[in-house]
């Protein structure tokens, strides 16, 4: 078999078989295959699309070139959650206790944020002595007691996609369907989910700009979830605007824990009650997502779900003492209001520039070598649809230096506020199979 | 400037502008844009083409890459005339000292042979004593005095080009119209060309397979060689069968002296005046292809021509006597007939395989650093459309080696006789602008 053959085959838009692209991926893992070639590869792959089996032995090839999570001592099915990407997002710091709470296993794997897309473990970096590092029997022993753990993402997993990505993020090959599912999906199969659940965002805060592509991107990865013996579900949400109130690591965790309480931003809660449904559904702690719901309004009702959180953050070494007193993590020296120039109802929200403007405060890393300051970020007092009056603050900044004006420039140019009332969009479609 | 935004340019059908093209070249050259960025980029143009804009650009650019050939002390216009690649191809030999009979200068760069494919340096290296390294002066001050001569490329034409086609070699990137044509345009331009006769090969033996993409090639390199400031004209010229009935180095040399003593094939003496009218006409020595072509029968009648290559070859330093008893150059030990196996008419002499079967006897390299045999190969006595009985010898194989079972097996596989007479077809189309 010769590389030059299979570039040319995929190029005049012939379908790959599992054996080439086994053959593909050992290679350019192997560095057998020269990075020129694959990269040729990629773009033949940017116009030509793939089939579904051919993602799907993608996925799988990548996910078998490095380490491979073993999660079968832990009970029951580990369900694994995954978001595209996006502004403010808290949805797995609630998610992880709250579907935990009802029994659902949760074993996660997480990153750290890049650019104005936050990271979980960053996040919860944000409570004082949370360790985000635990051996792989520390962590099977912490889900088989208390049903859930976060941690790392171990440096040997899917090794290709690693590789594959690098190169992609150089030559223009990025934007492809095929290539951005099967990068998702390698790394999900192997850190051992055995179903997962995939939040795919959209709008100007995502990585789809269009709800088509959106479409497109989930369909294709609960179909090849399917084929490679996962069960898998998604749910297309908005990134026009943030997701809550809160961006920033110590303010997320904040929101994270008022919304544990019941009294989180409604959008998120809606959202953490439509992915945690698809979770428990799952891992079959529930028949129907409707039923799945039920369980999780209860379990946050009755106070279970902040039980569960306190019980994680102890396992992990935290300071619980911030779950009753979560006003001890908001350690910026200076909160600055953001006026609003006009009356009206807020009609835009643009979220990846008001990520790049918490990434500015020193909430977010511009490259991967970048220090965080856990303390700083934005807190939105109006979302999309909401009256404000002249004057009245449509944010709070957090911040550790006075001099914020670039910042204040930045959210003024992406916070349009209009006569006309703007209803805001949540959830743009289901997509169970 | 970033390589990546220009590859997405491209990738998403944009125009690349010249300072674009420019940059991506030198970069490439100079080794600041890698490999993997460069075949990215290739995979792109092959799917989305370039402009006529673009690809002078990239002639022009890959031309400046290297060493520019000045022939500017040589009187009169230099028309350089390029193959797309044949098999049995003598028009060189025969047109270098046929146009420069008639007052136009040849100050000819060539190449060796590869594959199936024979060089002219390579034939003209069957001469006994025939040097073609010469220094640049050396031959210019020939070329001024005798108004011809042929020497091996420098090594240092276009390195960018070179570096190019090495790259698309293994990325599936060679068939794309737009980077074949800039490859040879900007061969021919960097060697010094005034005006430039393309003969763009088509059929089996050619790289082009069909008419119409022959067509499309001929065209653009006529197109950009003119927004080049170069006169530019092409042949598309059939090569389903072998050109002439010779095909190996000294055959070739014996073939071209009966040419230009006026015995030569039909075919090839024919080709050798639509190319050289073209040739004379750019070179400003006649105002028609018509009056051209009449000058060229002169000189081939008179006997001028055959002068000519005597000059040459003298020049050159080459063993004149090979002139007149061209038969001094037939050293194959063995000539082994090759008889039909049914009577009809010849209907298909696959060039490209002829070409293998004579590479295979010697005459031509499977690899670079192959040495080659000048004395073997094949002559035809038999084209498409000739009338053949069984047992008659459709070819005379020249060998140095007594058996020859693999080559007369491949030899029948490629030779068809039919009931039905096939016309054969030799020019399909003239294109002067």
């Amino acid at each position: 078999m010769r590389m030059v053959d299979l570039i040319e085959k995929k190029r005049d838009g012939q379908t790959l078989t599992k054996e080439e692209i086994d053959f593909i991926i050992s290679g350019y893992t192997e560095e057998s295959i020269p990075d020129y070639q694959m990269s040729a590869l990629l773009m033949a792959i940017f116009y030509q699309d793939m089939t579904d089996e051919e993602i799907t032995s993608l996925t799988m090839a990548m996910a078998n070139s490095g380490e491979i999570i073993d999660l079968s001592s832990i009970e029951g099915i580990k369900v694994d959650k995954h978001s595209t990407g996006g502004v403010g997002d808290t949805t797995t710091l609630v998610l992880a206790p709250l579907v935990a709470s009802v029994g659902v296993p949760v074993a996660k794997m997480s990153g750290r944020g890049l650019g104005f897309t936050g990271g979980t473990l960053d996040k919860f970096e944000s409570i004082p002595g949370f360790k985000i590092e635990l051996s792989e029997q520390e962590f099977i022993d912490i889900v088989n007691k208390s049903k859930v753990a976060v941690i790392g993402q171990s440096g040997n997993l899917a090794p290709a996609d690693k590789k594959l990505y690098a190169l992609r993020d150089v030559t223009a090959t990025v934007d492809s369907i095929p290539l951005i599912a099967s990068s998702i999906m390698s790394k999900k199969i192997a850190a051992g989910a055995d179903a997962i659940v995939l939040d795919v965002t959209t709008g100007e805060g995502a990585f789809m700009k269009n709800i088509e592509d959106a479409k497109r991107l989930a369909k294709t990865m609960v179909r090849i979830g399917h084929l490679a013996g996962r069960q898998t579900m998604a749910v297309i949400s908005d990134m026009s605007e943030p997701l809550g109130e809160a961006i920033g690591n110590s303010l997320e965790i904040v929101e994270a824990i008022d919304t544990l309480k019941g009294q989180g931003p409604e959008d998120l809660t809606e959202m953490c009650y439509v992915l945690g449904s698809q979770m428990v559904v799952l891992a079959k702690q529930a028949s129907s997502l409707e039923d799945a719901r039920k369980m999780l309004e209860e379990a946050l009702a009755s106070g279970k779900a902040l039980e569960k959180f306190r019980e994680m953050v102890i396992d992990q070494g935290g300071d619980v003492t911030v779950i009753d007193q979560p006003e001890k993590l908001l350690t910026a020296k200076y909160e600055i209001a953001l006026p609003a120039k006009m009356s009206g109802y807020v009609e835009e929200l643009v979220a990846n520039e008001i990520g790049i403007a918490a990434m500015l405060l020193g909430a977010g890393r511009k490259t991967k070598e970048d220090a965080i300051d856990h303390a700083v970020g934005i807190k939105l007092h109006k979302k999309i649809g909401d009256k404000v009056a002249a004057g009245e603050s449509l944010l709070t900044i957090y911040a550790n230096e006075e001099n914020v004006e670039n910042v204040k420039e930045l959210l003024y140019d992406n916070i349009k506020i209009s006569d006309q009332f703007t209803e805001p969009t949540l959830i743009h479609a289901i997509i169970t199979e």
